[in-house]
C-alpha cells in the first residue's frame, strides 16, 4: 500500500492529498509531528518535513512538489498540468507563488505564529508578524479573485496544480478562522468550488484535537 | 533575443543563468532591484521578483524552478533532470530542499540580513538571525558533502538542477565571506568542480557595486 506522512495543517502535505485523490490513487495516511524528529521519519526524509510519499514497491519521495511532479509523471490519468510548455510553466509560477510567497508572507506568519507555535511549545507567537500577516493574506485574496475572474481555474482553463498548491495552503489558515472571505467575492466563488470537489472532502473532515476548526471550514455554502 | 531579468545576489537568478549556459542558449541580462518595484517589471511578474524571463518570441516567464521546468521541456539538449521518474524525484527533492529549506535558513539569514538590508536600507540586521543563518549552514555543509561522497553529483550520476539549485544558493553566501569552507572539506571538493565549469564563470564574475566580493570567491583553488 501507498503511505502518506502528513501533519493536517502542512500546506504542502494538503497539496499531495489532494492530488493523490484527484488521481485517485489509494494511500494511507500516518499522521507526523516534525518537530518531534521521530528518527524513522527523518530516515525517510533527513529534511526532517512533512509530506513523504512510500509508494507501493518502496520509493520514498519527498517535498510536496516533487511528490506532485512524480505522481502527474508516473500517473498520467486526470492530469494536474496543462500539455503545452508555456501553459504548464504559468502553473508552476502559480504553484511556486502560493508554496513560497503565499507561505512566506501568510501561512508561516498566521498557521506558523498562532497554532504551530502553539502545538511545539517552542516560543511566543510574534504579534507583529501576525499583523503583517493579516495584511498580505487580503493582497493574496485580491490576486486569486482577479486570476479567477480572468480564466475558469488559477492556472488556465483546466483545474490544475495552482489550484491544488492555493487552495491547500488557504484552507490550512481558514482552518484558523483568518480568511476574510466576505470582502473578497470572486476568490471565495473559486474556493466554493474547490470544496465542493470530492478531493478536497477529508480535507474539511480533519480535525486538530484541542484546536477545533470554525463552523463555516467544512461548510460548502460559507 | 531572449532577456533574463535578474539581481546577482538572488539564488534564483543565479540558478536561471546557470541553467540557460548549461543549455548553451544566449540571452542578455538586465539588472533589476526588486525593492524599487518598478511598473514595468510588476507588469511582467507580479510577484515582483526576480527572476524574469522574456522568451524571444515574447512569451514571459517567472519563478526560478518554473523556468528550468520549462528549459528542460523546450530545450532538451543537455538534459538537467534525470530520465526517470524515482530519478527525477530525487532531484527535485533536492531541489526543494536548496530552494526552500536552504533560502530560509541560511540565504535569506546571512545574504538577507547582511547585504539586502543594507542595500535596501529598509531595516537594520538582526544579528539573533545571523547567528541562526551561522550555524545552519555548517549543517547544510555536512549534508552537501554526505551527498557529494555517496554520489558523482547531488542528484545522482549526472550533474543536475539540485547542483545548479544548491550552487546557486550557496555561491550568495560565499560572495559575502561566509562558507566555512575549510571545515567541510568533501561539500569544498564539489564546489571546486562546479566553479570549474564554463556554466559558472559569469557568476564568479559577478561584482555588486560597494561590496566587492572576499579574494578566494572567484578563485578555483581555493
Amino acid at each position: 500500500m501507498r503511505t502518506l506522512y502528513h501533519f493536517p495543517l502542512s500546506g504542502p502535505s494538503r497539496k499531495v492529498r489532494i492530488a493523490l485523490r484527484e488521481k485517485e490513487l489509494d494511500f494511507d495516511l500516518v499522521l507526523e509531528k516534525p518537530w518531534e524528529r521521530r528518527a524513522e521519519f527523518i530516515a525517510l526524509n533527513p529534511a526532517g518535513e512533512v509530506p513523504v510519499l512510500v509508494e507501493p514497491h518502496g520509493t520514498v519521495l519527498a517535498d510536496g512538489q516533487a511528490i506532485c511532479e512524480f505522481l502527474e509523471e508516473v500517473y498520467p490519468q486526470r492530469p494536474l498540468l496543462p500539455r503545452d510548455a508555456p501553459a504548464r510553466a504559468e502553473v508552476r509560477r502559480l504553484v511556486g507563488w502560493f508554496d513560497g510567497k503565499f507561505g512566506r508572507e501568510v501561512t508561516d506568519a498566521l498557521v506558523g505564529e498562532k497554532m504551530l507555535k502553539r502545538m511545539t511549545r517552542r516560543d511566543t507567537p510574534n504579534s507583529a508578524l501576525i499583523r503583517l500577516g493579516l495584511t498580505a493574506i487580503r493582497q493574496h485574496l485580491d490576486y486569486i479573485g482577479e486570476l479567477a475572474e480572468r480564466r475558469r481555474w488559477l492556472g488556465g482553463d483546466e483545474f490544475s496544480l495552482a489550484d491544488i498548491s492555493a487552495a491547500a495552503h488557504l484552507s490550512t489558515v481558514d482552518y484558523i478562522g483568518d480568511v476574510p472571505w466576505s470582502d473578497f467575492e470572486p476568490a471565495k466563488d473559486w474556493y466554493a468550488r474547490i470544496k465542493s470537489r470530492p478531493s478536497f472532502r477529508p480535507i474539511l473532515a480533519d480535525h486538530v484535537p484541542g484546536a477545533p476548526p470554525p463552523a463555516h471550514y467544512a461548510d460548502l455554502d460559507f
